[in-house]
Formats: C-alpha cells, structure tokens, sequence
C-alpha cells in the first residue's frame, strides 16, 4: 500500500477525466465515489465503479513503490487537469495521497479500499470493430431517448447477424440505423447497450480496432488497455424493418449541408405546435414555415426528385439532427404519401446509415 | 412609408445583432419590442428603445425607396443571422417587411410605428476618448454588481476632473479603478453608467474614438454613425479614495498570469466558506488552501516581495477576476496588515487600472 510513481502529467489527467466522463454519476455511497489506483511496475491503473458500470483506465509510469489506494475520482481529475508542470508524482503520505510538481503539492484524503467492492472483469470478446466506424455507433445513441421514464429508449439496440452488426437508436419520434460489416466469433448478438456510454465510447476509443465484449447480461468495449463494461439494458426493441422495407413513394436527393442551412434559416418561423413543411417535387424542395410572432418563411432548393409529388412536415431539431452525421455528402430523402408514415434520409450508394424520421401533421 | 433596398446581409445582420445586444431586456409593451428602420438614400438605420436606454444603430444600403416601419427587433435578428447570401432585399409588402434573397423569402409582421414612443436624440458631447481604453472601462464594468437589488453597485462611477477621467466599479467586495487622461468640453462630470450598458459599448465601438455624451439625467457613446444613450443611475457612491491610499505594509511583484495558473489549480480546494490564502515575504508567495473534500493544497512562486510579511486570504474567484485583465504582465500587490484592510493590485509603472480586494477572514 506503499504506491509512490512518477507519470506524466497530461496523459493522466486525460485518464482520470476520461474516467470522470464514463462513470457520471453520483453515487449514494461515497466509496463508489473512489478511483481505484493500482501501481505495477511500469503502469498506473485507473479503475472505478458505480455497479452498473465498471471502467479499467490506465497509463504508462514509473513506479517507486508499487501499491493500491482508493481516491475521491472527482478531486483527483481536477487536480491533475490544472497541473502544467510535464510530470507529476503521486505518492501516498499517511492518510492522504500527494500529488506534486516541483512548487506545489496537492494532498486528497484516502477512501477505505477494503469497503470497495472491486471493479468487474469485462466478459469475454466476441469480436472487432475499426474504431473509425464508432461514429456511426456515436449516431444511433444521439437518436436514442434522455428520458429515463422509458428505459428501453435510452438504450441502443446492438445486434449481430451472421456478417452483419446493426446498431438501433430511437426515441419513437426518430430513429437511427447503421449497418456494419462483421466478422466476430458468434454470428448471432442482441443487447441493448446504454446510449450514454456508447457515445463517450465513441469519443473515447483509441487505436485501429475496438473490442467488442459481451455475456448474457453484460457488454464492454476494449482498446489500447481500457475495458468499459456495463450491465445491459433488459426489454424488447420495436424493430425497425417496417421503417426500412420499399414502399416508398417519392424521393428528392440533394447535398445534405444546403439542406441543413435552410433548415436553420426556418426554423425560427416554424410554430410551437407546427412542424417545417417540405414539398418535394418538380426537380426541387419547398421548404414552408409559419410562426404568429415571427411572421413566414420559404425556401427553394434545386434537387433531383422523383416519383410522387409529396408534402410532409417535421420537427425543426430532429430534421436538423438527421442531416447532421451526413456532413457534406449528398442524401437521398425517401418519402412515403399519408400520415404517420416515416421517413427515410440515407446516403445514394451503399447506405451504412439509414435515419427514419415521424412526419408531424400537416 | 414603401421602404424598399438592398443592403449586404452580413453587415446588417451585424447591426441587428448589436442592437438586441445593447436592449436586452423584454418589454411588457410589445411596441417597445419594435426596431424602427428608416432607409434613406444609402443607408439604413435601425434604432430602439425601452424607456431608458435609446439606441441607433445603421449601415449603407441602396435604397430603392425611402421609408420607415416598426418590426420586432429579435425575429428580425434571428433572421438575418442565419443568412448565407452576400446581399438581401427589405421591402414592404402589405402589412409584412419581406426579408428576401435569391432562394428564400420570410416575411415579419409590422408593428404599429404610430404607438410607438420614439427614440430620443443623444445628449451633447463632452469629450472623446480613444476606443482602445474601452477596454478599461469593460474592468470597471464587469466588478459592479449584477444584483438589481443594490441598483448603485450596478454601475460604474464615472469621473471627470481637470485633465483625468476615473471609472469604479465595485460590488462591494472589490474594485476596480480606470484611470485614463482626459481632454474634452468639460473639466468635472460625474455620472453613474449602468456597467452592462458600458460592458457591451465596450465590445462594439469601432474607429479610433469614442464620443461621451451626457447632461444632466442622460449619458451616451457615439462612435461611426452610432448613438447609444442611457439615463444615468441616481445614488451616491462609494469613494476609492481611501483604498488608495500610499499606506501599505508589504508587497509583491510577480508575473500575473503565473499567480493566476496557481489560483486556479488551488481553486477546487478552497473551501465553500474559506478564503485561499497568501502569504508573501522572503521572495516567495506561498499559496494555501483546505477543503474537507479535496484536501489540502499549496504552491509556491518566485516574487520580488518587500515590507512586512503578510498573511491574507481571498475568494478565488475574486482573485482570479482580478488578475485577468492584466494578462502576461508583471503586477504588483499592495498589503495591508490587519483584518477589513484592502489589497490592491497594479502595475508598477504609471498604473492605469487599480484593482481593489477586500480579503477574506483568515
């Protein structure tokens, strides 16, 4: 319990806010509070809990004195984020762990390690992901729900078949849906993942490929020495094949971003109650908003359309939400004629996103 | 009152954001709302007002007809803000000013200008001052309280006397002291400016001079076309005098951005009723502070000290405030011995700005 090391300042800091970030929350018991800090030799671990989540952070080092203690997390993230001195020495001094640079020194109270309850093993992998396609993972949890009312929204359905990941995040007035080549070891995969941690996921994965873990009750992801694990979400997704099956009736593709400005230049004119009108037809998009205080609004825009001419409606935010993870590239909007039928705004080629959007009444 | 022109969009949404930024508040008479546009040959001026300040604001335009409505100010803001095109068309059409570009066209309802109670003429000029002190006064400024309930700690004392013009600003707990040279139409004024007011003429006066304007119940800026007058504030207010007094027993000289970094690593363990405390003597500053949560912190750095050695204690933040506006430069802090007794913090050499700290309990 000795723990003396030296470490470079910013890449712990980034560690220990990495951890701050992917256990959020406030615990009743303050132990959960604690990071647990593990010296071995050549390496610092970072380690916590809060029962649901279990996170294993680390970096390189150089210990004095190997050793283990349990420190407030929180104090010890902001302490090391203010530091600009290029290293740092942590080292425990009776009761309290010191942080020191050569003009100051920091000193935050031990938590009692023997009343942690330790921080889980991640289950076994059943295969990678190339991190870069995490963004399209970081998409689906934005569609996902905030509202903890209805637990099952605030999750992302995850899904393997055969060569096939898939990746479902709604929060029923939208819905995201990527699509993923695969190749793990099983071909078959349903979890709900917590839509929260799989966007500081996304923020978070270093190097190539990120591991993918899972069990029957848990799912993690891995890389570079890191391990996020957290219980699964536990209740049945809505499927998303109806959203997605052919029968629409009309389609109008444009550049997503021109698109997205005119959406921003309108939605300050769209009701409270009302929705943006779009008019596809015609070779362009008509794009109508009304609002008592600020008067009404339109804008044309050139785009290839085709089959029916069709009018929808939608909300502002989840229509400038849709055509936000579409950056510059060009999308092809399928619309479908009648009420409460969805939306569906993808790439022309070899969709890997597909975000379906509910109209809004006319 | 046909009101048609072509104006570049960018700068006058810059005008209209500017506007709504010097009258912020919301108006319980929907009228005062309203901007008033006036286009007259080349150029268009949009002006408000909401009872106690009064703003005109403009930029060229060509306009095709002359005129003058009243619209919303905000709605039209908004508008204009999102604008990509490089030029945009106001016109009346009907009871609606139609906001159009080559794709778009929003159109804001009238106000009825005829209810409207107008927008009073600046009072006369009394001196100039060079637009890069400003930035002194936006100091004084942001030390004045923001607490309505204390209306006289919400301004900023200004002063004339002879050939120096003083802005305080104070909440009580610190000060700031603006000094600057002062040759204009009169030799004593003193008037209370509202510190938000001054804050945001601060950020948008352009050109090398500033206009003072005022009489006896009103004053205003004027610079390139623009006029923003306010009624002063009523009340007495505290006198620096006494806190500038050439009575201290200790000092120390130090870079201040280098204190600042300190203050901030230190500012997570100053305890919520506890001030950070400093003690300066021997060539050092040695920074200290406690928390039951965070546990304890101290630094130490170089400075060139003098006089008695001292212990005092301050709000981190307050402190933090107060060394911002001396950015990388080398400030000295002026002790006092004894509780109550204020700390100032200047520049060695021909101080313009003295900021004044009123310490904490030890």
């Amino acid at each position: 319990m000795e723990l003396d090391l030296t470490v470079p300042a910013r890449a712990l800091a980034a560690v220990a806010a990495d951890l701050v970030k992917l256990l959020p929350g406030r615990n009743p018991n303050p132990v959960l509070d604690g990071v647990v800090l593990t010296a071995r030799a050549d390496r610092i671990e970072l380690a916590g809990t809060d029962r649901e989540r279990d996170v294993r952070l680390g970096c390189q080092c150089q210990a004095h004195a190997e050793g283990q203690v349990l420190v407030p997390a929180r104090p010890l993230a902001e302490t090391l984020r203010n530091l600009d001195a290029p290293s740092v020495r942590l080292v425990v001094e009776g009761t309290r762990l010191a942080v020191r640079t050569p003009t100051a020194r920091f000193a935050i109270p031990l938590l009692d390690i023997s009343s942690h309850p330790g921080v889980r093993q991640a289950p076994p992998e059943v295969g990678r992901l190339p991190t870069g396609r995490l963004r399209l993972a970081a998409v689906a949890a934005s569609s996902a729900s905030r509202d903890d009312a209805l637990p099952v929204f605030t999750g992302v359905h995850l899904r393997v078949r055969s060569d096939r990941l898939t990746l479902v995040g709604t929060d029923r007035f939208r819905m995201a849906v990527a699509r993923l080549p695969w190749c793990g070891e099983v071909d078959e995969l349903d979890v709900l993942v917590p839509a929260g941690l799989l966007s500081e996921v996304a923020k978070q994965a270093r190097g190539d490929e990120v591991s993918l873990r899972a069990d029957s009750d848990r799912v993690g992801f891995g890389w570079d020495g890191a391990e996020v694990t957290s219980a699964v979400l536990d209740a049945s997704f809505p499927d998303e094949g109806r959203h997605l099956a052919e029968d629409f009736d009309g389609e109008a593709r444009f550049p997503a971003a021109d698109f997205a400005d005119a959406v921003r230049r309108l939605t300050p004119f769209v009701g409270h109650q009302a929705g943006l009108v779009v008019e596809s037809g015609d070779g362009e998009l008509r794009l109508r908003a009304t609002n008592p205080q600020f008067g009404d609004a339109e804008e044309t825009l050139k785009a290839t359309t085709g089959g029916d001419r069709i009018v929808t409606a939608y909300h502002p935010r989840y229509l400038a939400d849709a055509l936000r993870p579409f950056g510059e590239a060009e999308v092809r909007l399928r619309l479908r004629n009648g009420a409460r039928r969805a939306t569906v705004i993808t790439t022309p080629e070899s969709p890997e996103l597909h975000y379906v959007l509910m109209p809004r009444r006319l």
